[in-house]
């Protein structure tokens, strides 16, 4: 059985790498070969040692996916190191001259056309002459605000408009995301950080550019919004005291317009203290359509899920760079 | 442009036949060729005489396929002609031969396995070697029940459970459903109806069967459950008047077990008067996932809607028989 199992590598050993790699440790039918990291803490150390789980002592960490890929075969990797496609481009592509697939969280290769579009057809290029297949998702974006309503639509007549909404309680999130979303900071503070693309939720246009992509609307219009959430009385975190006026989070926007017909709004607020956590959709059209996820779905911790579940449908989808509808119906695996 | 669109012909010519085709012609990217009905009252007609949409007046009706596939090139059929795997694969046959794809209303196609173990591979063959691809779909079985609580699970790390709801509330649909859950029988002839496989909702068998295979789930046992829905008072709708005491709809419900352990619940209530319609899902793992579809997705209005959309991902598919889960995620086309 061993040799049938797809051999997986990790690009990128911070927190969600980890989680990752100890997710695909996990299952049946993956073989993890080793990590890539290019932290010189890590060298020389296994997986079981930046794990902490134990069979994964036979899988070495390396510097560079080039002597990863020197030792031993490796069908996908996964890779979560970083939000940038460009950057994630060009770590990418050395794996799929290999013909090796790769799965990734960076969010803006959900589209990677949309920031990068010499890059991502050079990628194309290249997959398509190896065989490999080059994936970027996750919960969001990748899932709850792109592919969820898009399927939703799959019984659609007709649709008019698509408005998506996700309200997250980062008060019972982790550390990274309370920072994050700016908990304790100046509300000035936190819109100098935006605007200069240091804060706010990433890929959120990849996701209006997925929605836009899949209902055939050209967008002649696109933006984004951002607020700081302030705090409306002192908070308390495990991990952050905030007072009243500060910002304890953000509520970000995207609009995508069609000449002088909006098509699709996208409402994220992300904060310490939110009522009723939920993500959801307001599709209306033919039959008007309304869906709800109560409680949300967990970033982190269900994103390196999406990780993993998507390895086997990219692998039966055609090689090229991928967009998560191209491939097949989302599936834990 | 007019020979990029794909050529669609409709089989069967009921009330969802006619909706289907009638959905095809508002597509642009469709190009309706022609109508297959057996009964010798629609032969010569057009499927403008039919349907009266005006533009369908050149798609005449043909009696068989072959007749219809003889006058030119068809890419897909729309198969709206009843609910039995044998039947269906039967009229399906001289389609897939032929190299022309197939997607179909019919419900036990959602996984034609199940019930024609030996017609679905001699199917699946015939596909692989003629270039067609044959679907069944709808949005219940093929949507609310199965693919979108599948299509959750995307985001599992775990899945221990599914279970799944859809109330009916079928005071507000046409006179067939109302006729089909038995508005106005006595509660023992409805029983008895169902046990004879002449009434009920079908196809549920096959929503658990997909959803066993896209979970890896083999189950080791399964069941249906029924029961009439007993009218607590007088009721009275468009076309029915029930008595208290009457049959006023049903309540069905599958189970699949795994040895011991239960993995799916479905329960699928469609009544007269029924209170808060809704479709929803409960996925226990990690992490839990609550999803609800608000109001519900209306059945016939949307089935069609489904078949159609489905077109353009059954061709970009490898040839085969195909499940929901091996093609691309639903999105309106």
């Amino acid at each position: 059985m061993q040799q049938n199992k797809i051999k997986v590598a990790q690009f990128g050993l911070g927190p969600i790498g980890i989680e990752s790699i100890k997710l695909a440790a996990d299952k049946e039918w993956i073989e993890v070969v080793g990590g890539i990291d290019i932290d010189p803490a890590k060298a020389g150390k296994t997986l079981s040692d930046i794990t902490g789980v134990g069979k994964l002592a036979a899988a070495r960490m390396y510097k560079s996916f080039e002597e990863l890929a020197e030792k031993g075969k490796v069908d996908v990797v996964l890779h979560t190191a970083g939000s940038k496609a460009d950057v994630s481009i060009q770590q990418i592509m050395p794996m799929a001259q290999r013909g090796v697939s790769v799965v990734s969280s960076c969010e803006e290769l959900l589209v990677p056309k949309f920031r990068a579009p010499k890059l991502a057809e050079e990628l194309d290029a290249i997959c398509r002459k190896s065989g490999a297949r080059v994936l970027g998702t996750g919960v969001n974006p990748g899932f709850v605000m792109d592919v969820l309503p898009i399927c939703m639509t799959g019984v659609s007549r007709t649709v008019e408009h698509i408005y998506v909404e996700r309200v997250v309680n980062a008060s019972t999130r982790r550390m990274p995301l309370q920072k994050k979303i700016g908990s304790g900071l100046e509300p000035e503070e936190m819109r100098r950080l935006f605007a200069e693309g240091k804060a706010g939720h990433a890929g959120f246009l990849e996701s209006l550019a997925l929605i836009g992509h899949a209902m055939g609307w050209q967008f002649t219009e696109t933006y984004e919004l951002f607020e700081p959430v302030i705090a409306p009385y002192d908070l308390t975190t495990k991990f952050f005291n905030v007072k009243k006026g500060q910002c304890c989070g953000i509520h970000q926007q995207v609009v995508g317009n069609v000449g002088s017909v909006q098509r699709v709004h996208m409402d994220l607020k992300m904060y310490l203290d939110a009522r009723d956590p939920h993500d959801g959709a307001t599709i209306t059209g033919d039959p008007p359509l309304e869906i709800r996820v109560n409680g949300g779905v967990a970033g982190d911790h269900a994103t390196v899920a999406s990780l993993v579940n998507a390895i086997p449908r990219i692998l039966k989808a055609q090689p090229g760079v991928l967009l998560m509808t191209d491939i097949g119906v989302p599936a834990w695996k």
